[in-house]
């Protein structure tokens, strides 16, 4: 091996070790912290100091750290259309020159210094995945459901009109800059703004999280907030893509219907591809976990569940879809069936599994986002833009969930308060998605002015309204401290006089029916026999897949293990879990999602 | 981000996607197998069978994969000394044209194809860390320090007789081919083969610890066993690089002393920095659980715990000594000193995120060892050496086995019987380590074929060894299916009327004495206070470091969980944890320490 591979590992293994050390100070400095009751600085935001602080270290201490990133930039961002590159590659930097131009087949040559950074994809494809699924993974699924329309309308709508109000008002700051001279006419076209805009929609569940977590925040707003969270990162996601897409097919400029079909049409396919690839993963782990003896070993269980989960993060990948999103459904899915056939210890295992990946990534990403805060050589300051980004975000939070919550509070009985509503406006911290997204390209002044405003929104959200949080809860007069254990047992007690018949309700949607009748049955010991509900001419496949060991008692575990397990997984730092000490049966369950999702069920149920 | 760029990701991702999947695959089928009471195969051998299959899949459907490694490596093959290199850079391959010879300073470009294959280094850097910190913490400490002597003669003197041994009748072998006009004379030199020794001589524990804990041997004999196999590694791996060192500095065919007083400083060198490196981070580890409030926050505690442990080995690497030794050490010490700090939770997560990876690494290490088998486009099957190899490592290992335990015997009151000693010759698995010291570079051909011998060794002791373990057992009459806690339960019961004074023995070894008094009251809330066992001048430093809330009752805690938690890690498939049942005090376990490791106070105390 060569002293200069050689060398670009010590200098990987150094980076590594610098990104241990950040680590460690930051777990140790905001526990400690914490531990004087100081909890305005979680992790995130000190992950993200400690990281500018080793940013500061590198840049000053080890100067031609920064020419070696730059040189590599530079040598990305020539294109394919050079025959022979002749590379003449020195400890400084690297040089090229064009030999020929005679076709497309030669690719861009890698220097050993590309070893010295992290590559932002490593983040994609590393630290992101297991830190959405644990997301989705430990959203509380009674509330979840129980607010399931309020939810999806404020991912899907609200991160639609997000984009579109971002974009639209940025794209008027750009025109201010160009009339101002600092920007050349068509420098920034409107799918460059739009663009911006789907990337600052992402709102972060990871500081959202811990936010909601360390102030114990009333339950109800927590779900919605964690929910729109975890869900609007899809549809950034997918809306960045599509946003691309048409921005490569189309001039930009002008309005070009078949590019828009066509980014329309990719848009909602991978949307909806990776949702069932997520779900498909999910199926899998659900009847593996069903029908085999694997819950007798709790390491393969847990093995397993871990193996299949990050499946379909890669099968997504391999296939041309979002990883991420289909990580994220397979996270939701596999939360409300396979979580149910898992041994107590099994459950247990995944979930301290998936909280340690998920608190170390988290660590790490956001170290990361404040070392290239500092350490990325070509940042583009736009002063304008940066002041339009930041006006705009609050622009379109406010014209993204006051609309939204008056429409869907006319549909909800237990309405969402307006004081909800502010916090709502306020918590849309941005974050490691965000980054994500927008550290994908940087080849063009125009992606790196997003990039460098991007990084910004990240750190003025994360440090300033994450501290502004606690005192905003008080101002607001929202119920902070609540005991997660207490305020499901007040539900359940409401609800102590509606044990119902068994079935739900006819009327219910057809969500409700699918999941209560079809899919819990096959892929859990849960729910109605799929003989009942099955037609006739389904009898072998019912036979097939009906629970090999049903049992009333089995059932009555079932439900008890799904009412807690998921939603202590967030609570855990609260308290310890209480196991098995709740017995209201699935029927509530069901009655409380009756709704479709408008949260109306609760208020309805005590009505009765 | 140019396509081919993105090419080389697809590719990467669906190499990742097959080996997970080769993952899963394996894991419910050998569960599977183990259902039905075939307990013959385990995880190791079932993954490296399947590995294979995917190598062959990947060999016949895919077959210019096998050209792109080999254009890798023939690129690799080119040594630093072109001034200009001209690449052309096609989808099937690269060609280099020499354009001058001017200076050293222009490096090797690595082409995006390397993508395409793991690179052995990954294996070191990130499975097998876990894999031996996995090993050593879960060593049973009360055996290993009770056997530590015999385990330390095995593991050193005895690695060394296996080196020269192999060394020694290889180098045989490689003159008999020269003889048969097989090979150029000097094509072998002894450096080459004491090297092929070294490699050799890392019996493996990942398959060792399958065996012995799927067979529930004798604990004597387990501890014995896995612990030579834990530690022998450590010495092979420096013992590795130092061969490297003195064969990289002399000629290889004449003994020169400077080279070879050179490498002996470093293999010492190298081994005492890594062992105390090892123990810093245990150090800064124990000190932080100790002083801090840690365990209120088993989260934190484990991602600390962890962060510290992996620092040991990124330090060591940087600081170029060998990071899996360091790893080694510091998970012996962990275990024996900041496990004993850690809160129950914290403890049971800990070990369970390490058994997590440790599972998964190990199944991803051998499935790659069986994929290179097939893939590798240049072993160098030399029919001759292999026999060599083959019959040389049988020697060898009696060579060690035999004459050391006759030595030891006469110093153990508890002595090694002639069935252990057979099964310690037959139990010679090589695994991982051997694979990866062999894959470390395979530039010439000497190292190739040292390579594919070390790849088929490692497959034929794995099958066919790992098969044969259980009938031999039997054979030998060696206890199997013994259950771990009612044998130390009967230790325990034979010391029961031993309940010392308290205080170790002074003329016990000096070892202990540093554990019992200095160590230990340092490092945790165990043991006699500081200010009484160090002198008086150094008042002050006991005074800080002596423990905070050193109790009766809690000192007696934990001589409960230290007795049985890390034996409790190794048998966790076997049974249920179950702890704090034992209250056998640290005394006896100072007792038991007190040989020196020769294994004699087990049956001294028993006829006292």
């Amino acid at each position: 091996m060569s002293t200069s591979v050689k060398h670009g590992e010590g200098s990987a293994v150094l980076l590594v070790f610098a990104a241990v050390s950040v680590a460690l100070i930051t777990i140790l400095s905001v526990w400690k912290l914490k531990h004087f009751k100081y909890k305005l600085i979680n992790e995130t935001g000190g992950a993200m100091f400690y990281g500018m602080l080793l940013g500061l270290t590198v840049r000053f201490l080890w100067c031609d750290g920064g020419e070696r990133i730059q040189s590599m930039c530079s040598c990305r961002g020539l294109n394919g259309t050079h025959h022979i590159l002749m590379v003449n590659i020195t400890s400084h930097g690297c040089s090229y020159r064009h030999a020929g131009k005679l076709n497309q087949k030669y690719t861009l040559v890698q220097t050993p210094s590309h070893k010295e950074t992290f590559d932002p994809e490593v983040l994609f494809n590393l630290f992101l995945p297991p830190i959405i699924f644990h997301g989705a993974y430990t959203l509380n699924q009674k509330r979840f459901t129980g607010n399931l329309g309020s939810i999806l309308t404020y991912a899907f709508m609200g991160t639609i009109i997000s984009c579109v109000c971002i974009g639209v008002s940025i794209y008027g700051f750009t025109r201010l800059i160009v009339l101002l001279g600092q920007a050349a006419d068509g420098e920034f076209v409107l799918t460059d703004c739009l663009l911006f805009g789907a990337i600052m929609s992402a709102t972060d569940p990871v500081s959202v999280l811990g936010l909601l977590t360390e102030l114990r925040v009333d339950l109800d707003l927590h779900t919605l907030l964690f929910g729109e969270s975890v869900l609007n990162d899809a549809v950034a996601i997918v809306l960045t893509r599509a946003i691309t897409t048409y921005s490569q097919m189309g001039a930009g400029h002008t309005f070009d219907p078949a590019a828009f079909l066509h980014s329309l049409g990719m848009f909602l396919g991978v949307l909806v591809g990776s949702f069932f690839l997520g779900f498909i993963f999910t199926v899998i782990t659900a009847l593996l976990t069903k029908f085999t003896r694997l819950h007798e070993n709790p390491l393969l269980e847990t093995s397993v569940f871990f193996l299949l989960s990050w499946s379909s993060f890669l099968s997504a990948e391999a296939g041309g879809l979002s990883g991420i999103v289909a990580v994220l459904f397979c996270g939701l899915s596999q939360a409300r069936y396979t979580n149910l056939n898992l041994s107590c210890d099994g459950r247990a295992r995944t979930k301290q599994l998936f909280e340690v990946f998920n608190f170390l990534g988290e660590i790490f990403i956001f170290s990361y986002m404040g070392y290239t805060l500092l350490t990325f050589p070509r940042h583009v300051f736009k002063a304008l833009f940066i002041a339009g980004a930041f006006l705009s975000i609050f622009i379109s939070r406010a014209c993204n969930i006051y609309p939204l919550s008056f429409l869907l509070n006319l549909g909800r009985t237990h309405k969402i308060p307006r004081s909800f509503q502010h916090f709502m406006v306020f918590a849309g911290l941005r974050g490691a998605i965000a980054f994500g997204l927008a550290a994908r390209d940087v080849s063009t002044d125009v992606r790196r002015t997003i990039f460098t405003t991007t990084l910004l929104v990240v750190c003025f959200t994360i440090w300033v309204l994450g501290m502004a949080a606690d005192p905003m809860l008080r101002h607001l007069d929202i119920r902070v401290g609540v005991d997660a254990d207490e305020s499901l047992h007040d539900l359940s007690s409401d609800l102590s006089s509606e044990v119902g018949t068994g079935r739900p309700d006819t009327t219910q949607g057809l969500w409700h029916r699918l999941d209560y009748k079809y899919l819990k049955p096959l892929l859990t010991h849960c729910g109605p026999p799929l003989t009942d509900s099955l037609p006739q001419c389904c009898g072998v496949f019912a036979r097939i897949f009906s629970s090999p060991h049903v049992q009333e008692d089995e059932e009555q575990l079932c439900e008890i293990e799904n009412d807690d397990s998921t939603f202590v997984l967030e609570e855990t730092k609260l308290q310890p879990v209480s196991e098995g000490g709740d017995s209201r049966s699935e029927h509530q369950d069901d009655l409380l999602e009756g709704d479709l999702g408008l949260g109306s069920v609760p208020v309805h149920v005590r009505e009765a």
